[in-house]
Parts: C-alpha cells; sequence; structure tokens
C-alpha cells in the first residue's frame, strides 16, 4: 500500500476528516492514481476514543495549508459545538453524513458504535451553517477539489451561466440541470453576442448555451481558436457569473492549449468548470493539467453543474457569515 | 475520427436512438475508449424530417441484435405511437429527454427545431409505458448497459439487496442509498449467516452489509477466497436478490480471479453490480474483465445502486405488460 501511495501523492490544498479506514487508505489511492485531487492531510478518526470531529475541525479551520475541509461522519457527538464551528468557518466544509436511513444507521452503529441521529434535524443544522451536503464519496471529493480551485465569487442568489458546447444535446442537458440546480442559463449581452457571432456562420444566431459545431466547421483551419475567442467572450460578459465549458480530448484533433485557456480564466476571476469527453488516455492527460491549473474538469454534466452550484452556496454563506458575526 | 472509432470499437446489444451528432460520434469514442459498454446500432435522427424516433424503435425491437434500447430524445412526435411501442417492447427502454425545464426546451428549440413539451406529462406517460427515465448521457449509457447484461429477474416490489464490502463506511453508504432507492437491505438467513460466520474472527458479528475488512485479515493467506465464499453465500440465499460488491483493484494485492467470480455469479443468476476502486490502470483492467464477463463495475455507490434498482423496475414492469396484453 505504501509503495502505491508514494508514486502517487499529490499535494493539494483539501483536508479530509474521516470516519472509515478506507477513505483514509484505498480510496485515496483510486483518488489519486486517477489524478483527480491533491490532498494536505486526512485524519481517520475511528470511533472516537479520545477526539473527535470537532477536535480536528477546529485544528483544520486554523491550518493554512488546508482551504476546503471535507469530512464523512457516521456520527456528530458535540453537535452544538460542530456546527458553532462550521458556521463561523471562513472556509467552505462539505460533509458526507452516513446513516441517514434506518439500515444505514443500524449499519453505522455496528461500524463505529455511532448514533447516526435523526438525519431531518441534521440536514437542517448542517444546511444554517453553510456546509454542502453530498451523498457520495466521490461526490465528495468533487466537491471540495472544485471549492479549493474556485476563485473568491460575488454571492449571488441566481447566478448566471453560459455553456459553451460542441453539442446541442449537450447544451440542452446543461440548460435542465442549470435550471433545476437554482441557478441561470444566463442571457448574454449584445456586445457578447456580436463578439460570438463574428465566429459563426451567417445561418446560426447566438444564443446561450453557445453551441460552437457551426463555428468549428466554419473555421477549420483555427483549431480550437474559436473555443478561445468565445471563452474571452463570456468571461468578459457582466452578465455571466459562470462558465460551463465541454471539451472533447482526442489525439486526432491535437492538444488543447490549456496554458492559454488557463491564464484567460485566472484574469477574469469567474469559475469555469470543464465537461470533458474522449480517448481515455487523452482525458487524463487534461484532467491532470486541469488539476494542475485549477480548472476542474468532469466526466458527467449534472456533477459538473452540481459542483459550479456548490461555489455559488458557499460563497453566499461565507458573506452572510462574515456580515452577521460581526467582531464579539 | 474514424480511426478512433475502428480501433476501440466493442461489440454489443445496447442499440441508440438519439438526436444528437455528438451522441453518436464523439461519446461513443469516450465510452468506447474507456471500455465501459459495446453497442449494436446508433441512430442520429437530427430534426426528423423523413423518419422519427417511432419508426426506429419499431425497427430496434424487432432487431435481434438490440437487447436493450437507449434514447436521447428533444421531442416525441408521434407520442401515442412511441408510447404504445414502449408499453408493448419485450426489452427494456431507456430516455434521456432533453428539454425537462424552460431553457431546456429553448435550447431544444434552437438545437433541432424540436417541441419539447410538458414535462411532466411526459415523465408521467413515460412511466406508465415502463421506460426507465434518466437525466445524463453516462447514467443512460450506465442503466443501459446494466440492463443489457442483468440475468432475468423476479419481479418484486422490494427487492432484497445484499452488499459485501471491504469497508464500514461504504457500507453504510450502500445502506443509504439502497434504502433511498426503495429496494431493502437484505436480511440473511441463518445458513447464510453461519456460512460466513466462519470466515470472520470470533468478535465480528456476520451481517448485512457484510463487512468483510477483519474476515480478509484474519484469513490473509487466503486472498481473495473470502470474496469468494461470502458471495457463494449470499447467492444461494433465497432472502437475497440482488447483491452489491466492493472491489478495490491494486497491483500489490494480486489479480482478482474474474472468471470463477463470474461463473458464480451466472450459475446462480442474480444480478451483481460491483463498486470499483483502486488504482486506475488495474481499475481498467477490471472494469473490461467485467463487461466481457456481464458483471456491470461502477465507479460510484450512488450510479451502481441506481442501476440495480433499474433492473427490477424492468423486470416489475415487463412481467405486467406480459401479463395485462393477452394476444389480441
Amino acid at each position: 500500500m505504501a509503495r502505491a501511495f508514494e508514486k502517487r501523492l499529490l499535494p493539494g490544498s483539501v483536508s479530509l476528516i474521516v470516519q472509515s479506514g478506507m477513505l483514509s487508505a484505498g480510496f485515496l489511492v483510486d483518488i489519486m492514481s486517477h489524478g483527480v485531487m491533491g490532498v494536505s492531510k486526512v485524519c481517520s478518526i475511528g470511533n472516537k476514543l479520545d477526539i473527535d470531529e470537532s477536535d480536528v475541525l477546529s485544528y483544520l479551520i486554523h491550518d493554512p495549508k488546508s482551504l476546503v475541509i471535507g469530512c464523512y461522519l457516521e456520527s456528530i457527538v458535540r453537535g452544538q459545538l460542530f456546527i458553532d464551528l462550521c458556521r463561523r468557518s471562513p472556509k467552505p466544509i462539505v460533509v458526507l453524513k452516513g446513516g441517514r436511513t434506518g439500515k444505514g444507521a443500524q449499519a453505522a452503529w455496528s461500524h463505529t458504535a455511532s448514533l447516526a441521529g435523526n438525519h431531518e434535524i441534521i440536514r437542517g443544522a448542517l444546511a444554517q451553517a453553510g456546509v454542502i451536503e453530498v451523498k457520495d464519496f466521490k461526490e465528495l471529493m468533487d466537491v471540495c477539489r472544485t471549492l479549493a480551485s474556485a476563485p473568491p465569487v460575488l454571492p449571488k442568489s441566481r447566478p448566471n451561466i453560459a455553456v459553451l458546447t460542441f453539442s446541442g444535446g449537450a447544451g440542452i442537458v446543461f440548460s435542465d440541470f442549470i435550471e433545476e440546480s437554482g441557478m441561470a442559463v444566463a442571457e448574454l449581452s449584445p456586445e457578447t453576442k456580436e463578439k460570438i457571432g463574428r465566429l459563426f456562420p451567417e445561418w446560426m444566431p447566438v444564443g446561450n448555451p453557445v453551441d460552437l459545431f457551426p463555428a468549428l466547421e466554419k473555421n477549420r483551419s483555427a483549431g480550437l481558436l474559436v473555443v478561445h475567442e468565445a471563452l474571452k467572450a463570456v468571461l468578459a460578459d457582466p452578465q455571466v457569473d459562470g462558465i460551463m465549458v465541454h471539451l472533447f480530448a482526442a489525439s486526432f484533433r491535437g492538444p488543447i492549449p490549456f496554458e492559454e485557456l488557463a491564464t484567460q480564466v485566472k484574469a477574469a476571476g469567474k469559475p469555469v468548470c470543464i465537461w470533458l469527453l474522449g480517448e481515455r488516455d487523452e482525458v487524463f492527460k487534461i484532467q491532470n493539467e486541469g488539476r494542475i491549473h485549477g480548472i476542474p474538469t468532469f466526466v458527467e454534466i449534472g456533477r459538473a453543474v452540481e459542483c459550479m452550484a456548490a461555489i455559488f452556496k458557499n460563497a453566499r454563506y461565507r458573506l452572510d457569515c462574515c456580515v452577521s458575526t460581526q467582531p464579539e
């Protein structure tokens, strides 16, 4: 096991508090060898004989190397303290709480002797404390790594999202997920439409989702320049808060100039999530480049949209938190 | 593009009707190069100038090489006919309907001039016709490939699921998803508990989820024999309808004897879904072996449970369908 760890360990700013040996060992081998996330610290607290999640959370909140804290918990033993810590945390906290159902709670009891508690009450308390709740292990990692790479955003109750895609179908599925997540499909400004329109064939109107396929066909020799130009336009649009980009990774298409793309994104300070498809090895390369350049990639549209929504959900809460917690 | 196709094309029994060039080209490169699914036929019907989804559906229902039919649709133009075909189909049909929301419908209009329709009504009609509805592209493929490899099962309103895992935490998350999906965490029979108990250290009671970690520690020299023995026991248990298995793929652990495992599963005729974690290259190997041997593998617990639930949902409907559609 040690060998596998050494070979793949990626440094990062996500730290984890987990009540599961698997999550602090086997699962880390998985996420590391798939190149999706780097970690700072992982603490497995088992059945909490001497320390519990609140002790570790308090430490991680003060640890300068931990920017996002993810938790897998089977119980929350000092509930009031834990919720207080979450509420005042300047850092995002993501929680997967095992034992939401009767049978899950029973399994938690036999695993770590944890009393899982009434999940409706826990859900409400976590939400009020600005915690982002998830249901699955990879989802926990996906939301954490997204929050770790996101730029600071202004809180908005209904952020406007632009979609750049090569597929009309994907644009539709993106739109459905965006609307269902409580975000909005952005209305692009006239300037943006005009800039993108230059890339388009005449018969194609510019809308959002931006379906770049006809533009790609029209500018075949320009390669992925159309993506750059369209991305530049939506990044500059004051009516756009975040951008979903669909990329297709294929050896026959030439490399995606990731560094330039990342430079654009960083300068604009808007969150960008990539839905990445394509050939296995090429996907792996882009995934790694995305991680290095702080642009998260995803293999499912639904998850990509969920993670974008988490960025704004967290921002909304953290601002409320700073406004309401005046010096005491 | 052709080269990528040739290199990776996998034969299979899933056929697709799609209203998206991406799904009949780019996305197929992705699922093929990742080794997750083989396909028989794919038909992209665009804006349906001369044929529509009902024409193709009718063809695929009669095509002996297509065992499962997956659809990505932006509209359903001859609604009554389509629903009738689905209702009488002896084969499972899985539908991703784009344009569930206002903005999604608007995007569908600009993509293929499709009138997406009122999704509440469509959802109800699809459900009554035994169609399994999904929301994302990979989810469409995951449900299709699972149904393509599943043995025929007896319909049960609340199927009982056994979970074999190496992680107490995973067992809990499995239990939560199983209960939330409308299935049940199986009560194992006394015989099964006794058989599995022989593998366990004395201090460990046998429950479901079956946490095999202590058994693995106790029988270190036996490698994955404990998984085989436990699997044999739950496959033989009349109180168990389906089994979720957690496997960890790692070079340091030696190969998983997949052929033996698949032989056991085939003989028992019960559906088994594997949640697969581990080192990237090893995961890829096992994923491919799983596909070849007809045991689907998944990288998320939630998706694995959803796909297991789809098997029983489909069986429940197909029997109702056969019972109620006497010769006309």
